[in-house]
């Protein structure tokens, strides 16, 4: 079963613009002594609009090779087509990637209806060697998806989980409540013997399981009936953590890694206050590694402190020298630096 | 110190839509047992910009007069002009009220700037009989106030408190982070003996405060420091216990009172699970008498639970046939009904 | 039939906050000679929400007073609640206000439906002494009428236009074009002999023509058939021309009054080159007063261009010196100073 | 100079996903003999986010190929990234387009700052065979790039216009009054002689002009200094035609170029009003293939229309049963049916 921190690991390219996968590697190596539960390779932190498929093959390659034992890598490989989803999603189970994190398509905001949403995504299910998961980042793609959408896609059984960047806590806590139903009357629905799948046609071929995912797809029915909603903003985590979300996948994760890990413990150990104080000291740290200086400020963040963050690639211009300054003002603040 | 869960409550309008008191005080005396920490009078919910300056003196007046001893009367007091909202503040205070809540102003959105936030807070802050407290609503007002604009206006002495309907837990978080440290530092400048008071200027007479508000400003040097965050929004009050808000102000807690006391208490027990689990089952009613049938809905649903709702007045419509059934529904589903 | 160009007039205020109706006067004796149509009395641009009941009648006469002969004078009277929008409606009819302009409710966006709307206009329209226009200002009111609600509340004889701030050009084009078929079916309906009126019911007393209204109730079959759409926003203005509003109320049309009648002269003369290039040499201008400075920076300018302008009211604030010199920069490069 | 009206051509897709080059070359060849002036090949309205790049060449040759003499054929060539951008520009010259559009890079919104977008439009800029236009699609790209960052861009000599689908009046005017001033300024310091070149560096090599582009590089002084602004929005071309747009790049002048010319002749010729009557006529067809029913519903309006629209590819799903009838009656009510 899917919990815990997970860092969206940015892509390290060098100042002329060629991807250092030396650097990826070393970062991954340096971060997994750390008790964090895995890697998102190719997330929006990442870059993950900024690499070629073959580029992309590369990364997931990397960190699948760098992780040690028993990290989970979750692969991004949603992209606006249907059609090249599902072939970026075969490179990151090729690659040994777990899961597949999949955005959903949003050049065409106002064509993503629920039909379109859920076709879109039982296609790539149906076909996709490793488990789904739906991600949810209106700050990127300009509109979200709902919770009863996301409830209603979360039925077909190889999709496993949300990363939900919104922040919204009421949508966050609507997409727990919703999918857990959801998910307790698909259990029954599959415990009927002889029944049919509950899912067919799309994209051709079916789903054939990896052994490397296997892990992910528990035996137990427990397990099965378990939607694994992650927070992608580190300001909704703590918080949601109340109501039953089990993890996140938080940028500040790659800078801040053994504290992210210390507020889920601390959470779960019932040291609640412990974990609030943690929880607002980072909390100008997390908004600086996204919403204020976004993938320039985490790299140079990295940087900072004994990463390899790498140049970004154009359109994203390397953090200026004012905003370098802001940005170290404020990880000496939360004693990071 | 102010803590616990309150709520905003309906006034209730006859059908002819005159200002029905004795319902409203049946209310309260309904409400009185359960361990609510005390009630908002003409808030949002109450339909506040629908009643007179005359009839506003009356509203909180009976529910001073109605609410057991040991609750807290906080007013609603927010008007367009800041002269027309210190006149309703005195209104408040003569009534018997301990605090008045002070929405933002919210017509000139864009002349709302942080110098202009401050002039009106602090100008009513430095005449008030009692303390005031910030309200930022903006399913409301069309806009929201920054935190670090919070953080300024409540540096002033007056001003002990927020509440934050807007439910965006990384800005309900930040306001409590800035506020703790803003009222730290405050709290050293005002050790320095002899000074002079922060504030002056403004409109008018100086500060009286009243005997029925001598238990909101503590005499203890700890609870000076302390800034009152509450939220406004349901589904950001249990996570947002985690980083150290206060309370809650709900207009569920009108026709849910016990669960929502129950929550706060099950998380301050440590019981979070419990208070998770009960947090989801409430999450659709919330939503029900706010952002999906609003006033009107609350006080269908009051009606439905034996409190006496009574008509909203025009331009809010009474609930229609269909979304009266729909609400029912919601209600069972939550075993309210 | 209403056309053509309409400053909404600021309320002047003297530095401590009284009402200073020399100073209105003033400005309209000054307005008198341009060839405007004619004046708002209460507008947003007028601070309408700083001012009392009582006050708001004084102001609406002294425009009336001031008003040169064949000018119109629309008075603004929405309130919150339908029935304190009657009573001003009937202050500003008393006063001599040939029409009054409603702004939508906007507290309870949400609950702000089709069928709450046109209850709350149709109910204002039933007893109003004089003809209703419909208001329609994001920018203040946080949400926007729908051009089908429009037509739909367009329907009752005793409501003649709009006024629409949005400044979006789609929604102001199906504005007019859903409001011409609306009232070219109403006019057919109405022709039936005997026929019932087509409203009722309401908030009592029947409507009652004043002679001053009169000239806004043609007798004509034809001019019953308009319904007047204005722009309140600039920029819509000469582009709306070309599919068929009438006219425009505008900030910006009380500090260069005589170049906005010139815009609406030259469209209607065919010199629509020239009426573009005053329209680009003003928009820096219109936005300075709206958007940029809001209503102080209206105010400072009309100071500057030789009217008096006045103090706004707390929790406006006059316009800092910095923004006062960006200000006066804007009128020099516009050649209004 | 560019000017007039061009359609983005529809993509036909087979009902297998397969890319129907027939259907389009049959398309611009009936289109042809319309007074249209060009074509934009792989627009938004084109799915060019769902073809390959080999694809993209194919779309570009075969819209080349089926011109008619003296069509202009722009290409939409942007990408996330500034290589990939190039890349796909160079295609587009390479095929024989006139011009590249460039839609703003979207998906690191908060990081596309002035100087990101400009480093992005320059880079490309720079070594482009063709001049560039840039692409402002809020409703695809969720954020809207101002006209002051515009303008800047603009000074580059081989950024010779804008297709702005936002539809906002003002910030169309406010790119027209802008782009004016700064090609005048420019104007003036390219006389300079001996001057150096006012761009250099980025992406490597340096520009190529082909004979194909050569008409949209004017010899003459007076046609150096413009810069083309079209609308990309129907509801601002004829509105924006007052204030100096050139013409427009519209989805519904795929199924009715001859009646969108029409609007574009009757203003040229003065004939403001029968334009506007027009203009009201189209609105609803406009917004159907738009807003209301995205490309789906574009590509299903052609069909209807005798055009070969084609199936859309997933996740865009066709237009269903009851979106069909209401297309059509939209069509009919509009004459085109």
């Amino acid at each position: 079963m899917l919990t815990g921190i997970f860092p969206p690991l940015p892509t390290p390219f060098t100042q002329d613009g060629a991807l250092d996968l030396d650097a990826l590697r070393a970062n991954v190596e340096q971060l997994n002594p750390i008790g964090l539960s895995g890697y998102l390779a190719l997330g929006s932190n990442s870059e993950a609009v900024h690499v070629t498929p073959e580029e992309a093959s590369h990364v997931y390659a990397t960190v699948c090779q760098a992780a040690a034992p028993g990290k989970v890598v979750i692969g991004g490989t949603g992209q606006f087509s249907t059609h090249a989803t599902i072939e970026m999603t075969k490179r990151a189970a090729d690659a040994g990637c777990a899961a597949a994190l999949i955005v959903t398509p949003f050049y065409y905001k106002n064509s993503m209806t629920a039909e379109a949403l859920r076709a879109h995504y039982h296609a790539v299910a149906d076909v996709s060697p490793i488990p789904v998961m739906i991600y949810n980042v209106p700050a990127n793609t300009g509109f979200t998806i709902a919770p009863n959408i996301i409830a209603d896609i979360a039925q077909h059984p190889n999709v496993i989980g949300l990363k939900d960047s919104a922040g919204d806590i009421n949508q966050l806590a609507e997409a727990v409540r919703l999918t857990r139903r959801k998910h307790s009357e698909r259990s029954e629905a599959e415990s009927t013997p002889g029944g049919p799948p509950p899912h067919s046609g799309g994209y051709g071929q079916s789903a054939q399981q990896t052994s490397t995912t296997a892990s992910l797809r528990s035996s137990s029915a427990q397990a099965a009936n378990e939607f694994a909603v992650f927070s992608g903003n580190y300001g909704a985590m703590l918080p949601g953590l109340t109501f039953g979300i089990v993890g996140a996948i938080l940028a500040v994760a790659n800078i801040a890694p053994a504290e992210c890990v210390q507020i889920f413990s601390l959470f779960k150990q019932g040291q609640i206050e412990a974990a609030g104080e943690l929880h607002l000291r980072l909390l100008p740290v997390a908004r600086a590694v996204t919403s204020q200086f976004g993938v320039p400020g985490l790299k140079a963040a990295m940087s900072m402190l004994g990463y390899r963050g790498g140049w970004p690639r154009l359109p994203l211009l390397p953090l200026g020298a004012g905003p370098q300054a802001e940005l170290e003002k404020i990880l000496r603040e939360a004693k990071l630096l």
